[in-house]
């Protein structure tokens, strides 16, 4: 049985994704209003062993709704892995009267999160956090539409010398297993071929493609590949093959990395951030557990921690049809 | 009965928003896609009437996808609506081998492009663009995303000054009927006070609000108010309002204004822009007409332009208990 | 004769300007590398006045190089103005075993600067940081170039909706007494006429200028208006008198107000931060007094606050004449 | 003897730089505003041999001083490289009746224009673009501004996950002969280490650099590492050197590439641009040939353009102290 919960802690894990502050925000906020306490641990899971905690109030979280990263911190724990790291974490939550706890990040923070909950009988709930939007049971995850937003406005920057050139640009951008960022940003930046991971396309297939592309009067191309595309080859290999058997290109590589984590978030994902902060408090004080709050047709909704991890990379047909006639 | 499409004319109409350009570029490359022709017409309706047409290929729609406003241009026509102007539209497209229309805008553009198709028969399809985001039967407009981002931007850089001198700051955003802007900007924005046109909320609830804001620590505070809000009171009067009844606080104003329809538009609405502009091409494929192609949980959708027009704005009650949450 | 500097106070007083952060980090960093202590001095003049201080070392200053605003805070200080303030002022400085002072701000800073620096024999260095580039002896002031990337992103915004719509656009920027920002920004933007405050062109000119541009072909237009244009009349009259006597115009203003003072700095300001802020600790370790650190021909130079504050507004004639044949 | 000028031609050539266009807007512009015409040669010098011409005129160039790239083109030619080639181009200048020649780009430029300046007696000026501002002579080039901007809005970024993660960073960004990007970007981004091509500061004291970071408490950290840089050690060899020797840090690698050249050029590269341009078309007027037109002390001046291209990287002391400095 879940007693009445008078003090939430809050952390963040796993890579970093912009919203996350948004997110950490709206949940003390929300404490704030329903007159609970908040508890802020720094540095994820680690922190949590370290007792690296710190009580935080409507004040404390003033002027970071529009900062990339995490204020919290996050590292990769070996030691939340044994039972004796739990053991430490939960022991930790007790000694502060921490009745519940919060976890912001993505799929490895929400398996953590699940196994403590299930071990010591300890309320969290999750709010889906990683550029990636690789979680079931969510429309949208922290961090991703910002993202989106960096690819374009890169790639924006690269077609002036693309097209001042007549270049063919390939241009990775995140995603090893899922091919959203990569179609999304395809599609807003106007590339002409999208590689990604969940199709098996075929180098001969674009070599084609650019060869068609070029007798339409084409000048310069912007090709999106996934960092996991399976066309079986690295991508400063493609750009090799590419300027092998089409001698009408030069081709160039560009790797965007990680600029694609950090910045400010976007509106969208400064809203969601706020829905999901609140809605995850409130699921908490419902006695809620062992959920992730996500976000489905623009309402929260609550999803077992076990299913959101089972997300498995579907690519969304109807959108690669769109980028295939987009791109003509 | 509709015969088969051939040929299909586009243009954009009313205010500018981010995202026509990437609607027009979709339609013509869909048009290019299935094999079709398709007319770009100049300034709107009045373009319809003076027959300022030219024909478009893939090609010509190259390096558009990330520009603000449109490259067909917008006027607002009397003369549309007069039957004589509308005869000359008909004559027009007619003698162009014109066989369906396209036509991009908000309601007043809807309202219009209704009217004429139900007057001659002639095949008309919508794509919602506006930056306020009032339309019924679409979830989200275009330009609406854009727009968001740039308030928050903005009201970022003033959220700068703010903090620096504790002071009281009045930010008014567009949205004369729809407080939807004002609502997500303002939870983005991390705005202390939001004041829509659908709520009459009252200076003196403002005043209290802003006392207690001062006593729980807040030393700067940022108000967003729509342009059409109910206060009762034009923002420069209820800036001077507020100084009268509370010393504590310094008040600026700051009108944001046309900044709002411009700048490159957001990856979200360069990919809605994608869909809808294949969707409306593949509707009049298909036999559609005086419907507009929406957004509905992620779909694309039809719905019927008298629907879509009778637009009424709704304020998203839960959104509004996230804005008072979030802001304590 | 000044005594060895052990202990250098810190604060920014006046309207708030990108840069000032990445000033006051590296004053913290050039007394950290220079074996002196730091004091920050948090609401300028009138934290002086109630010992509002806080020792700062290298780490205080981290992640603030890019944030604008200042996160000393800036107030108005009327009890600075009489002996009393300012010798309050001085006993707290003694108190706290402070040997020196550097204030961050415009020609008000430096007047109080001066005057507390001749009253009680105490060593000031002024960094200049003020928006309007109306410093003497340095040539460009924190903020300034910043503020132009603001002034000129926002017209580019501007400019989508006005060559959409073949609109006359009147867009008001910051310069009450400089026409500065004005000039350049507008330059920047493309602006086919730019009224200055050195200037008094004359209204009549100006539509003159207007019924050309239209003659030769041009169908949008975007005018840039300092504040305090001696044109005699106030922007939104200017823009009913040109509606009145040019009737193919549609007229619209923006009044872009305090967005120009916030944002990120650019790269520019956070160099000149960087040079002014050990410039100024160097100085005052060199026995200087009473003098600002600008920069001139790309040097650091020392010049009198007397002389840096008699500023008096030229207008660069070769840049207007730039600025007449760009816009033809 | 010059012959009275008539017809200016201008071309763009090398790496694009943002406020290339620009700087054609100008050139067109300073033409009609002195009556002469003005000839547009697409893709630099390989234009010049075919005949790849067009006339421009002030509305030509509208709604382009803010686009990233150049939309005359540019090209490598082998073909100028060869007497023949450049006899094409004298003929075809000849029979187009152009009497003059403005080419922008960096030293690659400026030499094939010097020489065939010099082979034909024809007059030549050059416009200094490149981001690398290795240029002799002017104190900027155009595309420096924007590019240094753009490195440090992308380091921001990554500082948002550095930051979240307590990590160390390698950022490489251009100037493979010139450090004057990785320097200026380095102390603007508040890099804690720059490594420039200029200097050989050999990897060992870089790991004591860090050390030293580590024990005052710096818990992430950002290198800024110029492409030639003379580490002796490719910055993913030196990521592996620095993760051998030094265990408390996870580092990354981030390349930053392409995006550097691209983008809407900042207000300083667009009043540069306006400057050279007419200075570029004025110097033809007055007689001048075989020199650049640059910026030095904010005066436009002329220098030879062998002088131009004998550009010798120097690193800049005192700025190398300030980056020392504000980095401890």
């Amino acid at each position: 049985m879940v007693e009445k919960i008078r003090n939430i802690a809050v952390l963040t894990s796993g890579g970093d994704a912009p919203g996350m502050n948004a997110a950490i925000r709206a949940v003390v906020r929300a404490c704030s209003y329903h007159d609970l306490e908040c508890t802020g641990i720094f540095r994820g899971f680690q922190g949590l062993i370290e007792a690296d905690f710190e009580p935080l109030d409507a004040r404390s979280v003033r002027n970071i709704i529009n900062r990339g990263g995490t204020f919290l911190k996050s590292t990769r724990s070996k030691e939340f892995q044994t039972k004796e790291g739990r053991q430490k974490a939960y022991d930790n939550l007790k000694a502060n009267n921490v009745d519940a706890l919060i976890v912001i990040g993505g799929d490895g923070t929400f398996t953590g999160g699940q196994l403590f909950s299930k071990e010591f009988g300890f309320p969290v709930v999750g709010i889906p956090a990683t550029i990636d939007n690789d979680i079931n049971g969510t429309d949208f995850t922290l961090g991703y539409d910002t993202a989106l937003n960096t690819v374009v406005e890169a790639i924006d920057k690269i077609r002036d010398t693309a097209s001042s050139h007549n270049r063919l640009f390939l241009v990775e951008v995140m995603g090893r297993d899922a091919g959203d960022i990569a179609l999304n940003s395809g599609i807003g930046a106007g590339a002409e071929e999208i590689l990604i991971p969940e199709e098996n396309l075929g180098v001969e297939r674009l070599l084609d493609s650019l060869r068609k592309s070029k007798k339409t009067g084409k000048t310069s191309s912007i090709i999106v590949v996934a960092e996991g595309d399976k066309s079986g080859k690295n991508i400063f290999e493609l750009a090799s093959f590419i300027e092998e058997n089409l001698d009408e290109y030069e081709v160039r590589v560009s790797v965007l990395g990680h600029i694609q984590r950090g910045g400010s978030p976007s509106c969208f994902d400064r809203v969601l951030a706020s829905k999901l902060g609140v809605g995850a408090v409130e699921a908490l004080m419902n006695g809620k557990t062992e959920i992730m709050v996500g976000i489905h047709h623009q309402k929260v909704v609550n999803v077992d921690l076990l299913t959101a991890i089972k997300g498995e990379a579907k690519i969304d047909k109807e959108l690669r049809r769109v980028a295939d006639i987009t791109s003509v």
